[in-house]
């Protein structure tokens, strides 16, 4: 029968693990999604009105590797009000040789978590500005604490400023961020993040912008990572049209569901230069004005989940 | 963390419960399937070329119900060889209201099998002559022996007649089913199935026609359950011409792979009257003109998976 691994070892072997070496795996997703040498089918998808919940089935493999992947990765925004996490979840590793299940990776969504975290941290990298003056992190929850963690590891800025609409929750955020090394000030103003940062990581599930063009300062770089259905949105569709750059995780997934989807079926990016993360990644980087403002688009890839179910499977 | 049910626990259950009852959820499933009472997206799919192997992703939920139910079974043609079975899988339940997985049933893919023998049944019920002489069945797998245990629940008849290409697969069926009380004959010319049974199932993973329209008597009715993806064909066109009536377990899904799919793209199809197998149901059946010549094209749907998940859960 299939070995099982829980959450909390899932936790403990990512804790004593290196992390470059995590980021490297997740990069090489990027680079064999869009260098075609992944299999990858339309994301399978589920909603649910009352509570409202998304689960979102991301599957596929990757030529001459030996698993395939299923990944189940559910948002149920009112589960914490129910003492459960928003994030439910699981991995499942197939043998491509013969269909046998090798694996179940139990990590209650946090791999999803994980994965998409050290994608923001890859966006940075790439994209960041040389010099950032401040972290704006739109959000404060599971994904907003885990941006920071892997930003770390790629920006030296210690200076983070935090938007929520709950008080209590940016206390949170800020008493438990603050632990980990970071100066964290908090607001409930979306537009003191977008005037004081000049890198921001957008991650809610909301359906309506948070931030707008007329706000944001010149060089500055936004990671939107919220839309990962239709009708999700955080930056307003100018600020699309302003970006001199738009990065993509999947230019299809972005273009059906991610943040840019709106405003690419109302044509307003026709003009617009876009490029695949994979792409940036495998020709090391692209130079970047320093006035430019850049965008990427995070709708989550397969081979994220695959790639991060082989990093746990080989650190074992 | 969720419940695990193994397959020895699933087989053991399901011997020790109704098969009346099971019929009566499996028919459920089609009806909820057709009076869209259900959420089921497309089937998610990947296939392999070497070792041969395809994966079906199943799921979704009836609407007011506790559970949503993802299902993912796989053939691999080539696993007998090794010692394994060609069907894995597992179905896994969830919570409606948080997404939280409540459990896995590691079947396998034991329960698509008999979800997929019920349905064979099910067919039988309502569209089987009044009397059948012989039951054909074409192909000496899993599926094969399956059929015929729940056939046996809804037709009388005990006279059988097997195709199949091996004969040493054949004797072991045929040892192993008369076992069973069932008269066994076996062939490897398919004609004398087609000459011979006026009630006949079809499950192989064929990609081309075994059964010929000239060879069929009047009266007979067919069950193809082979062709779950675009390539696999069990009858010929001509057959589906000639039949009086078409029953589909999904117009969408058989339009789209399933035994119909070719002739359905062939324009062969426009005049012809089908129905799906929910309707029929829940209609309470249909009259049925002795010298009618009738199909059932089945590919598997998500409602099936969710009811014989619920079924399970209910009689552990």
């Amino acid at each position: 029968m299939a070995e099982i691994i829980d959450r909390q070892t899932i936790g403990e072997l990512l804790n004593k693990s290196s992390t470059d070496e995590l980021i490297s795996y997740i990069e090489e997703a990027f680079v064999s999604y869009s260098s075609k040498t992944a299999v990858v089918p339309p994301v399978g998808m589920l909603s649910f009105q009352s509570p409202p919940g998304d689960v979102h089935i991301k599957y596929g493999y990757i030529q001459d590797e030996p698993y395939y992947v299923i990944k189940i990765a559910s948002g149920f925004y009112e589960n914490p009000g129910l003492g459960l996490s928003s994030s439910q979840g699981l991995n499942l590793v197939f043998s491509q040789k013969t269909g046998v299940l090798e694996t179940i990776l139990m990590d209650e969504g946090y791999l999803t978590d994980v994965r998409t975290a050290v994608a923001g941290a890859i966006c940075a990298k790439y994209l960041a500005p040389d010099t950032v003056n401040a972290i704006g992190i739109i959000g404060s929850g599971i994904q907003a604490r885990l941006q920071l963690k892997y930003l770390h590891n790629v920006v030296d800025c210690k200076k983070v400023l935090v938007w929520g609409r709950s008080k209590d929750r940016l206390l949170s955020y800020s008493e438990e961020m603050s632990r980990e090394g970071f100066e964290i000030e908090t607001t409930t103003e979306s537009r003191k993040i977008a005037q004081e940062c000049n890198l921001i990581v957008t991650a809610t599930p909301s359906k309506s912008p948070i931030i707008f063009a007329d706000d944001l300062p010149k060089g500055v770089h936004i990671t939107a990572l919220g839309a990962d259905t239709v009708g999700k949105q955080e930056l307003h569709p100018e600020i699309l049209k302003k970006a001199d750059l738009i990065v993509l995780d999947s230019t299809k997934q972005c273009q059906s569901h991610g943040e840019i989807h709106k405003a690419y079926n109302d044509n307003l990016l026709v003009d617009k230069d876009t490029m695949e993360l994979g792409e940036i990644i495998s020709s090391g980087g692209i130079r970047r004005n320093p006035d430019d403002i850049t965008i990427a688009d995070l709708t989550g890839v397969a081979t994220q989940d695959i790639q991060i179910s082989k990093f746990i499977l080989e650190i074992l």
